[in-house]
């Protein structure tokens, strides 16, 4: 069976595991800290890549920031990795073929192969965490656009509020929606800086009426933006990862979604194939698995 | 050459003209009201089909409402069209082979196949009328989604001003960016009911400084409509039809679009094809020409 070095490159973390054709891992995952120094970076993956691409057919990177349709380079925003990110040439790094994907893209391959959207063509991965990542695959394929970049979740949700959004526009339903969205939303409704996302979550589960509003907020918010991608995609349905994820409740979302959607009914899932998602669809999507 | 019987089912008339395979029509168009009774609207497809069918190899519909993915049959919404309407069995309305697609589809195929967006594999398509239609086209294929119903450029700009859609919903993009919208914006902006989207224009081709500034704000709401769409599809390029699209500034559009979209620069234009992109577009689906 073909094997896949796999690294998942975030803004804090580095994880490496050697990964098979059916998902499963072959050696532990290793991990590292994401240095902020791009020459520290590329030591850290040629130090990975040295170790391991014996084992390995492909070298399978998932990572931040937008990437190319030739799968080789990072392109446009590079979230939180360091400047210049996006001059690497993960393709010269290795004898082996390098195969980069991103990161929400590379969880929507793993759970379209592996998890909650299995069998189905058309999801929508939502990675709730302190931004928004999204991936879409439509008609059993990945969906890249013309640049690679396509599944950016930076849609306007009030287009006169005037919230600054992390791409430098304003209004974006990732910074309605993310756990800095919450934060936000809470600092607005409470006129107070120094609430956070966890004040949010204990007051909810403490039954606090005005924390408990504020997720409502937060939530509803998530509903409507997934109203609109609902009718704009017509998806079998919506799966959500990522820290923010597990307090969702998607009972609700997919209820509520189907009375305002306009085609027909959607599923509102949650991910199953875990905190190594990224790594596990980077080296799916390398070693051809569909 | 093969050619396509093509009828243009809208809410208020009725088109129909035989369509060769480069899009040519080699019959007149003919045109009929569109009755709003289910058994007229038969009949006049009967004898649309009687009339030309040894003309054609194939009948192909363009019609308001969303088409199943088989091709045969309106599903859900059915726009202004008389109820029954997503009874017909359009597939058993000849002995020749019967195709039908939604007509904003239809006109955006059109436009792929000859139009303004030639040559590019990913374009959206936004016809502006009373309502808004929406047609996608990705990696050179039509985008139908789970149900056929796709494109429904319903997604949230204002999920807190509660301005109701025609899709029994609220504040979805076409309530704002529809001709319908613009009068709606024009109500609220000027406190009055009696104002028209001609006085609007009237107002703005003359100068008129309230009359600008609501059509400023339409266009506004079109261009934070554009930003979000870039985003999520990173298309090569827009395509804007119908009544309203004449007014449009697509220069202003495109360079303030790209001003904030994340992905690689998109560009904004008007269809080429004239009114009749529908049955066009139709034929050259039913005629299999991509």
């Amino acid at each position: 069976m073909k094997k896949a070095l796999a690294i998942d490159v975030g803004g804090t973390k580095i994880y490496n595991a050697v990964i098979n054709e059916k998902g499963e891992m072959v050696t532990d995952v290793e991990k590292h800290s994401t240095p902020y120094d791009l020459e520290e970076i590329k030591k850290i993956f040629k130090s990975i890549i040295e170790k391991y691409e014996n084992e390995a057919d492909v070298i399978a990177f998932s990572t931040a920031g937008a990437v190319n349709n030739e799968n080789t380079m990072v392109i446009g925003s590079t979230g939180n990795l360091v400047k210049g990110y996006n001059t690497i040439e993960f393709d010269k790094l290795s004898s082996k073929p390098v195969f980069v994907e991103n990161d929400a893209n590379a969880a929507a391959w793993a759970e379209h192969i592996l998890g909650a959207s299995k069998g189905m063509p058309n999801s929508i991965m939502l990675t709730l965490g302190t931004g928004v990542g999204g991936g879409i695959i439509l008609n059993n394929k990945l969906y890249k656009g013309k640049s690679g970049a396509a599944g950016e979740m930076h849609f306007k949700m009030y287009p006169d509020k005037r919230r600054k959004c992390t791409c430098g526009s304003y209004d974006c339903f990732e910074i309605y929606t993310s756990g800095t969205g919450l934060k936000k939303t809470a600092e607005e409704m409470l006129h107070s800086e120094s609430v956070t996302t966890y004040d949010v979550i204990e007051g909810l589960n403490a039954g606090d009426e005005k924390m408990t509003a504020i997720f409502n907020k937060w939530q509803n918010d998530i509903l409507a933006g997934i109203i609109g991608l609902g009718n704009l995609f017509d998806p079998d349905c919506f799966v959500f990862s990522g820290s923010m994820a597990q307090f969702i409740d998607t009972e609700y979302l997919e209820k509520s979604a189907n009375e305002e959607i306009i085609t027909t009914p959607t599923k509102v899932l949650k991910a199953t194939t875990g905190n190594y998602a990224g790594m596990i669809g980077a080296a799916l999507l390398a070693l051809g698995v569909k």
